[in-house]
């Protein structure tokens, strides 16, 4: 009923107001608001201007006719934004949630199509918030696809057809995709096979293209000194001793030629997704949630966005369902980056019913972040360093924390820990910590910092994962976590488990992980000699990382043999698991074992089926074998 | 005696604070603090501590024991500034003077070298705010210079000598200039003549360098459209269409060919100055001061900045005394922007016993700047958009302000008045404005509006004023203006009152304006067929924009004929001035008059003496003529 007084009141209202060129809709305290699709040429004024009044005006639910609904930039809210894993600057809102405690917005089945740098949906400090029932997608991408219609395998050329959809110009020998209020090259690029209408198998050996090569001539660069460490990462340092190494030939209209790739050249019929240069081509995420309790995805599609679908960062209690991440309109390729991430999140973390395909990075990623210790300020003050350059700004945790103090080359466990008092953001690299208690007398510069509280128990459940570049899951919360029947079809690891330090400084080693009953179909198609499920950390030590994994009830139906990897690991039981041939790719590594144990202890198999090709069922190193009976059964 | 008490203090505390690797300051409350020279490695963090404790530890003078200290950004204070006239982005300072009274800050003869992109003083919604006795210089500097050591006019290249003070890499074809945190282009380019240090006669023939010429090869670009007016001179949009058209071919060490230069080749000998790519290259002004009531700054020398030597926004009565922009280290260039430049202010701005040298834009602009009004949103509120990217969030003024309503194409002067009463800042592109009255029915989007109170009275004395690419000063305030006993040998303009709407969006028409006793040597230089002094507007009307000007006692000693342009100007009083042809530069136009008059009236000549070589004195249309009586006397 509240759904249909609001939807007359609202026409009157605008038709009061049309003189004045700008609708108004219920402005007065209601539980539900609807916009009608009369503002759907622009919605982003309409939507706005009714978001910065919910404090003073009260709603519960702001309603869409169901419609598709267009949000430029031009009148939306700005904010500069850190914006984890992606670059920081600023971007444009019609639904800044900030601050607000249990509000919903259903749109009721409607589709929002966003132009330009965006972010659809700004979630920050609120509680309760519930977004249901709508699909976002971008007019122009921030991706381009081409198709591989020619190739010249002796002149290693190759002929790509570009549609309208992906407007170019070429400045000197090199692509430029031309869109509303962006550009990019042709930066980072895989192969899609439309066959499939996923990633093409063996991609690595055609792609990335390689379009940069190294400087010939510098002078001078000896004179070029940092007083502190210097983030080679980072653009513009980023761009040092690199130049562009492609010349794109224009052959007619949509019609280019490649020259000078080094790797193999593209099959016929191939798709190239390009995406422009790592380190600038996330800039606009569907979904941006901070520091925010209870947030809910339900019913809702993204089939776009310039980086993740979901970041949630410092949040807590995030629950997506029926949360699909998928191409429309014809392309091969759904959002830039992950369809998920979540970082540095609590309590529970659940991915139910959900669909991630096509996107350009892994299905989801969940783990915390080390921070460099830098400066010992006094007795209970250190200044850190924020280490990945797409981590800048992030906010080790809340007040009352435990903050782990770790040394990575001693153990991946913490050394001591310290209560969170204050912190003081200094600039988004450097920011100065206050503890409750006196840092201990072994504390250095060059420790890490990881916050111990900021770890959630995740569960993914009835998920279909693939098609996309990248990983399924990757996995790094000591909390409980259950992926359960999941299906996937994944270009690298399905799942991989890793401590990585000391590129990504992504903090967090599983334990108590049980992966039961899902299906993986051959996944790591990508040319890549790897696990389909993966523990695996990048300190070269024997130290254990991760704890407490059953992996039982599965089916893997693989085109190679390398299923498992186990590093560093302490107690993984593989039980009642399935292991088929499937026969759907040539083998790239017929040589390899189905199980790689190395530094491992406590590691179980019980009542498996192998129905493989490898001759080798376990490989291992004599440590493990001396603390496991690495007996396959 | 303060000053020695602190100093015996200091080293009392650095001595104890030692253990914990950072010094701190006199944290105890006083009326002055001393920082040592012991902090000057990288003074940032001691003196970033000090000032973000005045708010509980208040002090009324911040001194330096006499030294050279050195400012990092690694540990500086971060904010996104938008910067009138300059880039918006992430800055870093040590001086955060935001919301302090009275405070001053007194370097006693110390120099301070930044490093990378720092603002050395950020002083923002503040009172009583004094800089004195110091000098700011940068480490590396946001431009490059090449000397001219070859040439072959046939061949149509040239050599450059580059030192291992400006190093850089060959990507492509293409110089990139690197610096620690920073990298350009050449970008826009001008010559200096070594043996004047000052911009090379007639350098308009050489420069700038032809660095990009139309892409030649695009697709589908009609399918990028825009719902809202978009900024062709915005980046992304800027690159559009353009590419790279000059080559450099690495020679050896330091030596590099330049190939492809559509203008004349520049002369052996010269130094080519390269800034990087308009747009872009404004970074790191040396002082932003924003909302500040009475500003000082006596007895600092700036050497360089990445911008502006100082910008000022939204502030009143601004006193610099003895503010000195020269280049230092054996370089051309000092600041890459103007020397000064006001925005919106009120008040008085004094520029006393000035030197504004060498730098690469004016040395002072005063106006204020149109918005334009984009919607009608109701009775007493508008939707308003920036024309400028270079003035995007600028803050229209002060709430109770008159805000002047404007359509060029009628009037210089407005036709209506509101008074501000509430700015909402949608984005830095477009805010809504809300006004005490009505807003009046003839409004119409398109229409401009400037804030009639923001405008402030201006002293130029004593000032020298030249060696600097582009104007002396650029004058757009009604209020009165007093330009008196300074020295001008400038490349353009010495004097430009100018109407600039279509393009600098910026606002302001000259009356009582008095320019007397100053010496004007060998201005309008650069080629271009301009006057020493010129009133001028970009709009196509003979409407007045000018009123109620005084030039006398002013000595022209000049090169070529032209002296003054007068457009659409009414009450001119030209008196006792003497004009003489210097002999320095070869004439580039003969042909030209002294004066030339346009749309005028209540034009005046008494009592000056010519002594020049040109055949005609003034030139003018016939309006002109019948509403002045146009003999030079």
């Amino acid at each position: 009923m509240k759904k249909i007084s609001s939807y007359i009141i609202v026409p009157l209202l605008i038709a009061i107001t049309f003189l004045f060129s700008n609708h108004i809709v219920n402005q007065e305290e209601s539980e539900s608001v609807l916009f009608p699709v009369e503002i759907a040429e622009d919605a982003t004024p309409d939507v706005l201007a009714r978001i910065k009044k919910v404090g003073d005006n009260p709603v519960s639910e702001i309603k869409f006719e169901k419609g598709t609904y267009h949000f430029y930039p031009d009148k939306g809210q700005e904010y500069f934004r850190n914006i984890s894993n992606h670059g920081d600057h600023l971007i444009r809102t019609a639904f800044p949630l900030i601050g607000l405690k249990n509000l919903t917005i259903d749109g009721q089945g409607s589709t929002f199509i966003f132009h330009g740098i965006m972010i659809p949906f700004l979630v920050d400090r609120s509680e309760g918030i519930t977004i249901k029932n709508l699909s976002i997608d971008w007019a122009e991408t921030f991706h381009s696809e081409g198709q591989v219609v020619a190739n010249n395998l002796k002149g290693k050329t190759f002929d790509m057809k570009i549609s309208e959809q992906y407007p170019y110009e070429i400045r000197n020998d090199q692509l430029y995709f031309i869109k509303e209020y962006y550009e990019h090259t042709i930066g980072q690029s895989i192969l899609y096979d439309p066959n499939r209408s996923a990633i093409a198998f063996d991609t690595e050996s055609y792609t990335n293209l390689t379009t940069v090569t190294k400087v010939k001539n510098d002078f001078a660069l000896d004179k070029v000194n940092y007083k502190y460490k210097a983030d080679p990462n980072e653009p513009p340092l980023k761009w040092r001793g690199r130049e562009w190494r492609l010349k794109v030939e224009p052959l007619g209209p949509g019609l280019v030629r490649v020259h000078n790739h080094g790797k193999k050249i593209p099959p016929v019929g191939m798709i190239v997704s390009m995406k422009g240069e790592q380190g600038i081509n996330r800039v606009s995420p569907a979904f941006h949630v901070t520091h925010t309790d209870q947030f809910n995805a339900l019913n809702v599609n993204v089939h776009h966005a310039g980086g993740m679908g979901l970041i949630a960062e410092n949040s807590s209690d995030l629950i997506l369902d029926n949360f699909n991440v998928t191409p429309s309109r014809g392309r091969m390729v759904s959002t830039t980056a992950d369809a998920t991430h979540f970082v540095g999140c609590r309590g529970k973390v659940v991915l139910k019913n959900c669909t991630f395909n096509n996107q350009l990075d892994d299905a989801t990623n969940v783990h915390g972040t080390y921070q460099e210790v830098m400066d010992i300020l006094g007795a209970k003050r250190i200044g850190i360093r924020s280490g990945h350059f797409q981590q800048l700004g992030f906010t080790i945790g809340r007040i009352g924390d435990q903050i782990g103090l770790v040394r990575l080359e001693d153990s991946f466990f913490p050394y001591g820990k310290l209560t969170l008092q204050h912190v003081e953001r200094i600039n988004s690299r450097y920011q100065i910590l206050t503890f409750k208690e006196n840092i201990p007398a072994n504390l250095k510069p060059g420790d890490l910092i990881e916050n111990l509280d900021a770890y959630p128990e995740l569960l993914v459940e009835n998920c279909n994962i693939g098609k996309n570049r990248a990983r399924g899951l990757l996995i790094s919360t000591p909390k409980k976590t259950v992926i359960r029947n999941n299906t996937f079809h994944t270009e690298m690891e399905a799942i991989l488990v890793p401590v990585e330090s000391s590129h990504w400084y992504e903090s967090g080693s599983a334990s108590n992980l049980s992966i039961i009953g899902n299906t993986f179909q051959d996944c790591v198609h990508s040319g890549q000699n790897r696990g389909v499920i993966r523990f695996v950390t990048d300190d070269e030590n024997e130290n254990i990382a991760f704890t407490d994994i059953d992996i039982s009830h599965n089916q893997f139906n693989q085109f190679d043999n390398l299923i498992l990897e186990v590093n560093n690991t302490k107690g993984l039981s593989f039980e009642d698991n399935t292991i088929r041939n499937s026969g759907s790719f040539p083998q790239l590594f017929p040589e390899n074992p189905v199980i790689k144990v190395k530094a491992a202890q406590d590691i179980r198999f019980d009542s498996n089926q192998y129905l493989g090709k490898a001759k080798t069922i376990i490989e291992s190193d004599q440590a493990s074998r001396n603390k496991s009976k690495l007996v396959f059964q």
